[in-house]
């Protein structure tokens, strides 16, 4: 119980940090181009879990990184999810009306102008990464990071498996493909490049396991997402609850049942907290670096939203 | 005409570069990810005049840059290029059906799959940009100049203001602000990023110059276009003529009339010259090292595609 109230504390603080820093970030605007900045600040702006900003966060705590480099990051990594939620909801993908428990970008602006707010949302994380503070080698091992969990070989490939396959069966090895890239990437993205505003010797020495424990977060994350559009209501979730299935969407549920699902999650808990465990022995970094991750951990697999 | 010919050769060997290296960059695949591949090496390979890409191999020419690195720069100008006609193409935005004398992303591969392929376009050109080889310096340089260009401060900026002018009136300022910030802004980085990837003290010194001609390079560029509307048919466009007009977009043409509009471009491709002539004359870089940019000026002005 003092763990969860301290994971909360230690979240909300963060939480503000991030919306203050993404409301510098994204600034009100006066003039011909007030309208796409209002769209980009709506698809970010108040609103999400901030679970990518948070790990981001985490992970700076393992490599002792300064907040206002990390900030960098998590904005980076949250700015390529808003811009992967708006386009996802246009009509010509997923077609969704609800999202954070607000209308979607496209129903509040129309498509053409949220998909503009969407494409500009992708150099705008880009250049949170070449802030000058950073140091020109830790930018460019960032970008390189971002474009990879964000590219063809990452978000946008596993968009492209899900599109391909709604209304059809997969098995359980395509789905954890589509998955691995479609959200897995991205969350592993956060925790890297947050451990990579660090110190680069601790990061080099902690990112085997951290990478282990990003990809079981990922995992387990989708599978929790599942499991909670099953048996959640649309009020809690903020997003339509049951629409995998009323859309025959392949889910962890639905190739592995909801207790075998539930199983899964609990592994991927299991596994990560191990590999935290294993850079706690190293001794590389301050004792107890690793507990907002361990935090996140279980946040990721309780969460009921 | 000696120079035509001159020019002719120059670019036809770096189209030919740079087909290379974009098609080296885009590889075919196999699996799951085959077909979202196959439409963003539609949305790029074999088409285009890659105006961008001649514009930052004539400018490295100017700071001495090995031919490898602004491979980089021109492929990064060109995908984001090529992401933006794929997502302005789309019946959303401009529901084009034509371009490059073939039929668009969308009407070949869908909507969604358009879509995603441009999105997933946009990292693919910013990992260009942190190939080791670069050194680091030069791509955080690279990736600042990118993010602003194709931003809400560039070109999804300009798309806006775009946008929301369809079939309205627009003053000559709001037009040039547009332009300037449409295709303006990645023109002006294809020169910049070009020359970045050379000498950095040169670049230093024919930054301000250098910036100058690819101003009046971007402003001419839109002003030929609009001019080509009315007056080139579809087949030699290889996009669909006369569309300007048909939907009551504000052009230079429509503002100005046919005349002025061609006295603003001999006007721009003055100011350029002069540009490269007092690079010449400041003697930082080899002698004629500003001819293949010169060249760029006189075919951007006198094309007719």
């Amino acid at each position: 119980m003092k763990e969860k109230e301290s994971f909360d504390a230690w979240a909300k603080a963060w939480r503000v940090r991030f919306e203050e820093a993404a409301e510098r970030a994204l600034p009100l605007k006066d003039g011909p181009l007030a309208g796409l900045q209002e769209a980009m600040r709506y698809a970010v702006l108040d609103g999400g879990k901030r679970v990518r900003a948070l790990f981001a966060y985490a992970a700076g705590e393992v490599t002792g990184a300064d907040a206002s480099h990390t900030d960098k990051a998590a904005l980076a990594v949250e700015f390529v999810h808003a811009y992967s939620l708006v386009h996802d909801d246009l009509p010509c993908m997923d077609n969704d009306l609800l999202r954070r428990g607000k209308p979607t970008c496209h129903v509040k602006y129309g498509v053409a102008q949220a998909m503009l707010a969407g494409d500009a949302l992708q150099p705008e994380a880009f250049k949170q990464l070449v802030s000058p503070e950073l140091g020109a080698q830790t930018s460019v091992a960032l970008v390189a990071e971002l474009t990879l969990a964000s590219g063809a070989d990452g978000m946008c490939g596993g968009q492209m498996i899900d599109l391909q396959h709604v209304g059809q069966t997969m098995d359980i090895d395509l789905l954890r493909m589509m998955h691995a890239m479609k959200t897995g990437a991205l969350i592993r993205s956060a925790v890297r490049m947050g451990a990579m505003c660090g110190d680069p010797r601790v990061f080099a020495s902690v990112d085997a396991d951290l990478t282990v424990y990003a990809d079981r977060m990922g995992l387990a994350f989708q599978i929790v997402d599942d499991i909670l559009d099953v048996t959640a209501d649309t009020a809690t979730l903020g997003k339509t609850a049951g629409k995998d299935e009323a859309t025959c969407k392949p889910t962890y549920v639905s190739i592995l049942g909801l207790d075998k699902a539930r199983e899964l999650a609990k592994r991927c808990l299991d596994e990560a907290l191990e590999a935290l465990e294993r850079i706690e022995a190293s001794g590389v970094c301050a004792s107890g670096a690793t507990r907002a991750l361990a935090w996140m951990a279980d946040y990721v697999i309780g969460r009921n939203y």
